[in-house]
């Protein structure tokens, strides 16, 4: 931290996250100037020593690295837009939630105004951010990433992905697809023990150890298949076995009162994929299924 | 095992599993008499010593326990029903795959053949049986679990759950439920990254240390949240929030040639959480609304 355009960070939007970042930008000593649409959401900060903007076009001046993190694209643009003319010279970096195509129409819109533009995903919940279980994910400019590499690791661990500004969001929005799927499976899972008046608490016993051993056991295996394409080789949980067996969690689902909703086109996808030709090979060839 | 009784086994059903129990079974020293409906997949395990029976009615007539282990309750019920006279009197462990309601139902009708009757989920797959990885569940009637316990526990660790014979389906069919959720979000989430040709064991440096912050940081908290009803207390990620950013994953899906639809339903179900109110509390109160 010795240069000192490095020191000066600008955070816009004080929602849950961006309150977050901007107190790790204030814990690792960095001159933190703050903005947010609807004032009153800066005090804290402010008492722990940030500089409030009272509009964008000041928050944007105080500093060569402007960090946003809005609700979605919207309103980045909102925000954005109107003050083209202040961001020129400035880097800008863009933790707000978004897709790939987002990304990539924001860094073309930025090259058009001069700005050095890097598009992020954020890993973490808010209370998670500046701990070691946080990561960010950063695309576009590695120039301007390398030059604010050591304040944006403030905030997690932070990993590059390349020049295309739209793979931060990518993998972003894939990480989170597959946390959605998760819940959705552990929603299903207690839902319907619940419906028999099981304590969650108490089967979480059973699920926490099944659901891991299901992780450790099939990740690694189910990339190597799909990096080579052999969906055939050591199977031992035929697909064709896994469909017949996959109507019971419909069944069992409406017995129970419990919607099956969630667990419909994971059965679709099987059924497809076994009437598809692959019911002797594994399950992991859903992926190749999923392709449009 | 020093009473004769406990060491003679039968297995019905020589499928993949079926042939893994009475391995187990053998490498545990026992008499295990073995049949199956196709002749001839008796072969490798009558090298090992198993004893082949001709008919199920002779499978049946060598042990005093029968494992069943066959595709699914049809199947049962169409080995099992011409039999019923034999099987008086035996222990039956049924660890086919089934609805709690078609345990329940079997349960019963064994009951009236004067059958002892477990039911029971096999937690994990054939390589997996004998290890450390394995569990069962059953339940039914405890005291033909005790008197078999020991046998059992050569398949791996034994749970039982109580005497409602449909508990160990119900726990079952939850755990795979859970397990196909995660599967479902896995595969959703290297389907986007594959559309960019990112290779599947690469990314997964994300995808595991990701899954398992999600899974080691939410699933004691949510079933706290379950047990408790209280869906409002240290909300970090709001609903409506994670609502807002959903479509997302759907317009990322849609725009990288990917099929939305394992996605959907979570969707839904989080919309329909918002519409009902409960924006401001965690995703977990989903749970409640999975019930019809
Ligand atoms: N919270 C998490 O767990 C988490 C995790 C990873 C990523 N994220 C992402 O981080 C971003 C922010 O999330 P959050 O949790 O901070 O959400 P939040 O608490 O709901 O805050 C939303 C922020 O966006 C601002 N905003 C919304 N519309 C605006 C507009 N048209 N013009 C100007 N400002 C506007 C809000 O300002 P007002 O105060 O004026 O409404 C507020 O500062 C989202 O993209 C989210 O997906 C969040
Ligand atoms: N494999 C796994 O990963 C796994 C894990 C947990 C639980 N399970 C459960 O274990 C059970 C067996 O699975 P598996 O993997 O062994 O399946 P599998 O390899 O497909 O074997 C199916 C068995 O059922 C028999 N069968 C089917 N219909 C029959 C009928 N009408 N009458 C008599 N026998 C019949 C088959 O006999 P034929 O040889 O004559 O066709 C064969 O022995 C299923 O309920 C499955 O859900 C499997």
């Amino acid at each position: 931290m010795s240069e000192k355009n490095v020191s000066r960070v600008t955070v816009l939007g004080l929602g849950a996250m961006g309150t977050a970042l901007a107190e790790a930008f204030l814990a690792g000593g960095h001159a933190t100037t703050v903005w947010n649409r609807t004032p009153g959401k800066d005090e804290a900060l402010v008492a722990k020593g940030a500089l409030r903007a009272e509009t964008v076009a000041e928050a944007i001046a105080a500093s060569p690295l402007v960090v946003v993190c809005l609700l979605d694209d919207a309103s980045v643009r909102e925000v954005l837009e109107p003050v083209a003319d202040a961001l020129s010279g400035r880097a800008v970096v863009n933790l707000t939630n978004g897709t790939p195509a987002q990304a990539r129409a924001m860094a073309v819109w930025a090259a058009e105004q001069g700005v050095d533009y890097v598009d992020g995903g954020i890993m973490a919940i808010p209370p998670g951010i500046g701990t070691p279980h946080a990561f960010l994910l950063y695309s576009g400019s590695s120039v301007t990433f390398e030059a604010h590499r050591e304040v944006l690791e403030l905030l997690g661990a932070a990993h590059f992905l390349g020049d295309d500004a739209g793979l931060a969001a990518l993998y972003d929005l894939a990480l989170l697809s597959g946390m959605y799927g998760l819940f959705a499976g552990v929603w299903q899972a207690v839902a319907l023990v619940r419906s028999e008046n099981v304590r969650a608490t108490e089967f979480m016993a059973f699920l926490k150890p099944w659901l891991s051993a299901m992780f450790e056991g099939n990740l690694d295996r189910l990339a190597t298949q799909v990096d080579s394409g052999d969906y055939m080789t050591g199977v031992v949980s035929n697909l064709a076995m896994q469909a017949a067996a996959f109507p019971n969690f419909i069944t069992v689902a409406e017995e129970q009162g419990v919607r099956p909703d969630l667990m419909l086109p994971i059965k679709d996808l099987l059924d497809r994929a076994v009437a598809e030709g692959h019911g002797a090979g594994d399950a992991t060839v859903a992926i190749e299924l999923l392709k449009n």
